[in-house]
């Protein structure tokens, strides 16, 4: 029965994450098992970053499979990184479990992280577990660069670019939510961005002067990007409708008689990478003006506040 | 009404914990409020740990205040990166609110956890906040090294040294539990030492052969120490009762009626470091011999397992 929920000792998982987690990266001089990690030293900047995911909140275990809900929280804080200019380089992983898990099901949340872990370039260097009534995942992500890419930095004259189009993750979201879900390509597109948001990792920010990772709406994170660069942005929607991504979440967002404007600047948890500077790749949504706040946004998203605690 | 649960936003909350977690060391060049964090290189080892504490499971709202709670988890993550032989510099934080509290409660959480990162030389550089039906706390904490210490290394010969005593935290827990609190000196140390363990920060591990942070029960991280360094530890009981420490908490125990050695080498979360090598600073417990294991425990001890899931 080595595979019933609490047969099996803490000290038998963390042996079977050992091996999952295992790197060869000599870099990582002591790694899982000991109080504490030890990496070699860099002479870079180091950039460093924690992001949780709490069961009911951030996921669901009926939803989404282990490996799915590991991908997921792994890319969050990679996302984080690249979001700096950075690269990303290890990965610290405090989980807490309800005690119904099977041994199974934790190796797969192992294998998830360590799938989105190896598309980052991320080794996973330490870990902690914990118990709860609901399942928690909190990863720390730390990764270096010559020169960080800050949220302030935009500059007037400035393009607003998007890595990639926001709003599946939320059109994924409405399906699940809807169970409208049907084999069709976009469909399976947005449920997939859902549950595993595609990471830009190959997202050239050289040129830019400001960036942020999307991980609340479009409407929050540009504004505190405007705010901090003491600048307004300037929202063309049109530009936004003529990218070949737009014409697939509309056919999407019509058929299932949602608002495909609030998906975009108002869904979140996309983890696309919004930057602003000249002939950045992406996608051009907008420009950089004088003035303060964001401007130009579509009807109905003008009124999409911050959480509430 | 700006004290009440849910009348406060996130970025109301984000702004109080910046003016909090406010920092002038100039390796930190950009802290709380971007997507992650950015501080100076350095051609030090770095060594990195996480650590997750739950309500119910690591701590009680009705038993230690939010002040309290911040320092614990806070030394908690202080005492691993020590326990390399590393000094501590920057932590992480990632809390899971119900949304009950209020803004004093999470202002004191806060203090809290400056507190104690004040005592270690940790900088509070970054943070998420999520939400939960339980709280949690995930810190990550980074320091760096010249030479780290392991839990490997121990060497026939050298002695065994604890930095203190431990089971001061479990007769705390004890004397909450059994609600036998008294004015007496003994009881308020072990009570604090359960809501708050004093972290030997000053602990010279300069001549350290292996080490370890007591989190888990003394038992427990010797044999791992042991394991690892392929030698046994031989407890010596007579020179642990000639410390003074235990003969004030051998009195506590009396009084209580509980057994002082499953407090010592069962009890856990005491944070004192244990370590192995020639003359150290601390109490001597013990010697490193030729062997596997632990031997010499006290009557009782022997059988505590694992923890299971």
């Amino acid at each position: 029965m080595a595979n019933s929920p609490g047969a099996f000792t803490e000290a038998q998982v963390i042996s079977r994450l050992r091996e999952i987690f295992a790197t060869t990266d000599p870099r990582v001089e002591i790694g899982i098992g000991d109080d504490a990690a030890v990496v070699a030293g860099t002479y870079k900047r180091q950039v460093m970053t924690t992001d949780m995911a709490v069961e009911g909140v951030h996921f669901r275990t009926d939803w989404s499979t282990a490996f799915e809900i590991g991908r997921k929280v792994t890319a969050a804080n990679a996302a984080d990184i690249l979001a700096m200019g950075a690269t990303p380089h290890y990965l610290l992983i405090a989980v807490a479990l309800t005690g119904s898990e099977d041994i199974k099901w934790i190796e797969d949340l192992a294998k998830g992280i360590k799938f989105e872990a190896d598309l980052a370039g991320l080794q996973v260097i330490g870990g902690d577990l914990s118990r709860s009534e609901k399942i928690v995942i909190s990863m720390s992500a730390i990764g270096h660069c010559d020169s960080p890419v800050a949220r302030k930095g935009a500059k007037v004259g400035d393009g607003v670019y998007l890595s990639s189009l926001t709003g599946w993750s939320a059109a994924g979201l409405a399906i699940m939510e809807s169970k409208l879900i049907s084999a069709t390509d976009s469909h399976a597109v947005a449920v997939r961005e859902y549950k595993n948001p595609t990471i830009d990792y190959k997202f050239d920010a050289t040129r830019a002067t400001s960036m942020c990772d999307v991980s609340d709406a479009l409407v929050i994170q540009a504004k505190q990007m405007a705010e901090s660069s003491k600048v307004a942005f300037k929202f063309d929607l049109s530009k936004i409708q003529s990218c070949s991504e737009f014409v697939e979440l509309e056919s999407l967002s019509r058929a299932i008689g949602m608002d495909i404007w609030k998906w975009i600047f108002a869904g979140g948890e996309d983890h696309v990478l919004l930057a602003t500077g000249v002939d950045l790749p992406g996608i051009l949504i907008g420009e950089v003006v004088v003035g303060a706040g964001i401007q130009n946004l579509p009807t109905g998203v003008e009124t999409i506040a911050w959480r509430h605690f």
